[in-house]
């Protein structure tokens, strides 16, 4: 990024965080002088068909809520409404839809060099249950109003555009998480995808058959020139820096680990405190100073969201106590390190308390860091486009994290109220989506016209 | 009790703790002059057959495991059949048995003078699964063969001796526990105990009619001269003190209280541990602190040994977590005051973590203390007997809770392993249950013979 001054005749309202983040980001111009040069028309996002567009995607025949949410489980009758609709609209806009054998599906815009490489453009349409009306939604929305823009200035890009909606991202029906966008690259076989079952034993391959959604492999997406993904924060930092788009730097490396606990159990009315040797209280007290170890260090943060006790009787002291904890920091280093400092606290309570545990990771998840110089120019164009924008890190999941180890991908966050987020109650602000809408349409075709990044 | 001598020609082994136990017991003889005097003969338990009894009521027929442990549930066929035997032993003693509408049964041996009030003896055959071979069963077992005594010595007692085996003592397949000795006090009416239903949703009346046990509401036990039962000690007072037999003092009072903890949930990935109010990590601050209070006081004990975590996925920060604390004391007094400073840190814990906090009171348990005159004259036989005994008190429910609250009541306990009980490995020395047996018989038979209590 060029200083925080952009080009004359644009309205530059660039906030402080955003002059910082120039500075880290700021080495030369990220693309290749011929695209760059090249950015032929500034895209302005139609606002009405916008809104029509994220409603289409959230109204109840697709799944939509009474209370303004959306319940749409990968696979589901929901999901093939919405994967319908997905087509009706991609097809509107004359884009050629392709289903690959993960259900993932493509609305290709072709570009004037066919053989180029693509950008890859969206996100999901699967929710949570329920969930909001901007998750994934707004990434699909923001792709196809793209497209439609491009299509209004009638400009024909160098390489193909392709609007993408990844298969069950949410990982709420099928897990685990981002399984369409981790076939495609490689972390997971199909067949595995395929035996995925849900709570009821169904499979998701049987499913996607079900509702029609299961292509062939050949559809795969092959390789990308870049790839864009837009989604609300689910956090509050863009609020923090009173900002309504995040350049979203890297997605915290996340562990879980099951921390299993056993001591000694009884009835409750048997031994006093003293002759205890209690899996309870030792992971109890585990749970706190794991919060106290990340409240000292401020670099990393843990949550325990399920804890199983057995036999888990009101009058039974158990003798097993088991909970997930999830640590999240900022790099694989740093989180390795700092769960090392918890485990070893785990251990001293555990003496302590005369109990035994054992730690174990279960799931880790560690792309690589977004691409630096797709960073650099979605900074570029905010500043541009006087957006006020600031750089963010990533706290959860996207595909983008598997697409990054395919090749380069970035992604913007919009702002969100409260950091609500998984909930009938997420909502982000017209404004911020206009905004990020902005930047995405504006990066995404300065991306489809560059020959190279550097 | 009179010091520790006793009499000429009794071995004596008083230990220590009873003979302090003594100071804090012994006033003046507590049985009327008649019945101390009238101890016509020294009841020895014939060990063989006391074997062979506790065999009868665990071998596989009667729902005895592999391990050497029962698995009886209240009402289920093993119950039929141990009930089936245990008739059918009783008829053997010439007991005359009847059935109450609870589906308790009581064996009569009629006394000199019918119109008295009965001795109670006995305890329950019902257990949890898998249980021990000695919870209930002993209880059971020891007053079969005090009965079994009685007729060697061709005794006639003043006062009818009733063998009881009560109903669904345990609650683990009908809650609550103690449930046939609470409808005979009055806690509980009739229909409330038949319309308890089990896991598969059948009802204990049901299920009582089926296996043939539902009897007469006349049959139940109207009043009793006082009630003896004897159990396996479910802790290590008496390992700690090296002594074989117990006279429980009371069984401490027991309180259970939801504790709901209400925080902001979230994504495991959204905010950093600083803005978080989270209910995991409040509810386990709670947990190690009732634990903190109980070791700082050493006159109280809390348990925690269910906990209810929502919504219960890896990377969601729980928004409710609930928990039960069972808290046990020596006395409703001391148990209310330290309820109250367990909740005032709850409370503060709230507070400093940002979260609400419900304690409601779900179950309590304060019985009347057992009857101090019983409980002196079974030390007066332990001591006289040379048994090595002390005064315990209990930690858990059983009927002569209930009992206590209706007449006389008082229990004895037997030396256990390590604490064990309602489990397989439960196991009470064959020396302490020997030993018991002769306190039991021979203090049943004082019982049997007074005139009244003082």
């Amino acid at each position: 990024m060029r200083g925080a001054g952009g080009r004359a005749g644009l309205r530059v309202r660039l906030p402080r965080a955003a002059t910082e983040a120039a500075r880290c980001l700021g080495l030369a111009d990220p693309l290749h002088r011929h695209a760059a040069e090249e950015l032929r028309s500034v895209l302005e996002p139609n606002a009405e068909r916008l809104r029509a567009t994220l409603e289409a995607f959230s109204s109840a025949d697709v799944g939509g809520t009474p209370r303004g949410g959306v319940s749409r489980p990968a696979a589901s009758d929901a999901d093939k409404a919405v994967r319908d609709r997905f087509a009706g609209m991609a097809g509107d806009l004359g884009l050629a839809v392709r289903v690959d054998d993960a259900g993932n599906m493509y609305a290709r815009r072709e570009g004037s060099r066919p053989d180029a490489e693509p950008v890859l453009v969206g996100s999901h349409l699967d929710t949570v249950v329920p969930g909001g009306r901007f998750d994934g939604i707004l990434g699909v929305g923001l792709a196809l109003e793209t497209v439609a823009l491009l299509n209004d200035a009638d400009t024909r890009t160098a390489r193909p555009v392709e609007v993408v909606n990844w298969t069950g991202e949410e990982g709420a029906r099928f897990p685990p998480a981002m399984l369409g966008s981790g076939v495609v690259t490689g972390a997971w076989d199909v067949e595995y995808a395929h035996s995925r079952t849900d709570a009821a034993g169904a499979r998701l391959g049987d499913e996607l058959s079900r509702i029609g959604y299961l292509g062939e492999r050949g559809n795969r997406l092959g390789s990308f020139f870049a790839s864009l993904e837009a989604h609300i924060e689910q956090g509050t930092q863009l609020e923090e820096a009173d900002a309504d788009v995040g350049v979203v730097s890297f997605i915290e490396p996340v562990r879980w680990c099951t921390t299993r606990v056993t001591g000694r159990g009884g009835h409750a009315g048997g031994p006093g405190p003293d002759g205890r040797a209690e899996a309870m209280v030792a992971a109890a007290r585990m749970v706190a100073a794991a919060r106290d170890a990340s409240l000292d260090s401020g670099d990393f943060k843990t949550t325990v969201g399920t804890m199983r006790v057995e036999p888990g009787s009101n009058n039974v002291i158990p003798h097993e106590v088991t909970f997930n904890l999830d640590i999240r920091s900022q790099d694989d280093d740093t989180l390795g390190q700092r769960l090392a400092r918890v485990t070893e606290r785990f251990d001293e309570i555990a003496r302590q308390e005369g109990v035994e545990v054992a730690v174990e990771q279960a799931w880790a998840l560690s792309g690589p860091p977004f691409d630096a110089s797709v960073q650099q120019l979605l900074a570029r164009v905010a500043g541009e486009r006087g957006v006020r924008w600031a750089p963010v890190r990533g706290h959860i999941g996207h595909d983008s994290l598997h697409l990054a180890s395919m090749g380069p991908a970035a992604m913007l966050f919009t702002r969100t109220q409260g950091g609500l987020s998984h909930c009938e109650g997420e909502f982000a602000p017209w404004e911020s989506v206009l905004t990020t809408a902005t930047v995405y349409a504006n990066a995404a075709l300065a991306l489809a016209d560059a020959e190279t990044l550097t």
